[in-house]
């Protein structure tokens, strides 16, 4: 049995997985952004002996954790920034001596992206690129088969390229990111920013607009919605596109909570593909939306632990 | 023994390497616009037996071919843009007959990429981005250790990512491509475009206007020269800012004509990073110029195809 950890912004979530990586349990409780890791730690382990004791397990091979902000050199977070008290914190430090067993870490964005492509949209391709449309946008690479790290586990910032060279300062320091574009966040912040310069909408009178209302409001003819989803769409497109001709992928999956609208934004990605790919790339690369969803971290970061532990 | 073959723009060279991969012994002939495949590969083929019996070995392990626009998977050449004739012929299935021995065929700056790491500025990292400028922009990825190709060996196309989104067409039929702004045409054209609108120059006079030419005229002062090397160096500072947020490479290598003046771009591209690399990425990148020149191409050449026979 593997267990996986995935330490997410708003749920700390545990799966107890099977050799063949089937969810058996699942638990989850708010992680509350002024958590404190090692109480938080102590609560993961609480849901861990529940979830062994609720399926009659007692073998544990080893844990995948899934985090954000992960060096994988050190194991320690580095500035996730939504969860400040974690910074330098050790996850499989405090989850290895606890269970004693081995444990794994990496950036959950990575872990989804492997999660994808050892059982989910992914599956079958050599190479991948992997989009989290999400809060923020993160990324995750397949090459050749293997899931591409980086030095320090950080590879994959697809959502922080610039795709507007003139545009506003990002919050991870670089300008114009994709990120400030395509996230959830973004796309409401400039439908607000559009009502409050004076833009019609039928979202107007909404006490809160999520990201769900703009691409629903869309999809009725909504003018200022329809804008805005285009203009997420085309920095989508153009980031997309860029990563095409840096990386050859075969296919590209796109998770996270913004994918359930993503057949909204594919017309527009097509779109650019169709007018400004490559001519070897055109019409080569299937774009897919996540198979695992929400699991796909738990399930790579089972994978995760399982490949680290029998490389050993 | 293993033969290079390199097919350029303006030269083809044939090359003859010892097991250390040292050459020894190189010859070349002019390419021109209009040569013809099968009589441009004969002429190889004899350059090949010359060197033979110049170093008097008579025994060729393989023939690795590092060529512009190849489909690894055909091993034939894909609407090369200075070699209009060899489109679809396959240089390696002419060589590989024609001297009975395996050959390995790939795209010039991925092996160019292979040559700086197994013997060049790459030497001792696992991750390794390498750019070429020169005529155009290339680019050569290398991930733990291994050459990342691509599906078809397309993979690496760092001088077609959109750093101007309003930007010109390129003619790889996207746009605002970083190779319109920091390869050696683009400069010189930037600065004839300038001369033409009337802006001052101290190369006003001059008949023909190189690359050099500008770089040394920025050195000096020329004011507008300095202009146009700071756009280069910007544009491509942008472009490796983004491909180090996608990879997380430990260093970036620059070769081609251009990487001899890469002092001058140097400091725009580390202002970038330094003011807008995500802070996981800063300082933590070495950037570098080519080690082995114009034989980056040949050596990293007889490495793939060692490595290849190797695997057979």
């Amino acid at each position: 049995m593997i267990v996986s950890v995935d330490i997410g912004g708003t749920h700390l979530r545990v799966a107890l997985l099977d050799g063949d990586f089937k969810i058996l349990y699942r638990n989850r409780m708010p992680t509350g952004r002024r958590s404190k890791p090692q109480s938080s730690c102590q609560q993961i382990v609480e849901m861990i002996h529940a979830g062994m004791e609720n399926i009659g397990h007692r073998n544990i091979r080893g844990i995948g954790i899934s985090s954000p902000s992960v060096d994988r050199r050190t194991g320690k977070l580095v500035n996730p920034p939504n969860l400040p008290e974690w910074n330098g914190y050790s996850i499989s430090e405090f989850l290895g001596k606890r269970l004693g067993v081995a444990t794994a870490i990496l950036n959950d964005a990575s872990l989804a992206a492997l999660g994808e492509h050892r059982f989910g949209a992914g599956l079958g391709y050599q190479n991948m690129l992997y989009y989290t449309l999400s809060t923020g946008i993160g990324g995750g690479l397949i090459f050749d088969g293997m899931l591409y790290e980086g030095e320090s586990g950080f590879a994959g910032e697809l959502g922080h390229v610039t795709v507007n060279p003139g545009g506003d300062l990002c919050g991870c320091g670089n300008r114009g990111c994709l990120e400030l574009y395509a996230s959830g966040p973004s796309i409401v912040d400039k439908v607000l920013e559009e009502i409050r310069s004076g833009s019609k909408t039928s979202l107007s009178n909404k006490e809160f607009i999520n990201t769900e209302d703009v691409f629903n409001a869309a999809s009725i003819g909504d003018e200022l919605c329809v804008e805005v989803v285009a203009r997420a769409g085309n920095y989508l497109g153009m980031g997309i596109l860029n990563a095409m001709h840096a990386f050859e992928p075969q296919v590209i999956v796109i998770g996270g909570g913004v994918s359930a609208k993503f057949s909204q934004l594919r017309p527009y990605v097509e779109d650019k593909i169709s007018r400004y790919a490559m001519a070897h790339f055109r019409g080569t690369i299937d774009i897919k939306t996540s198979i695992l969803g929400d699991d796909a971290s738990l399930i790579g970061a089972a994978c995760y632990a399982d490949e680290s532990i029998s490389e050993e």
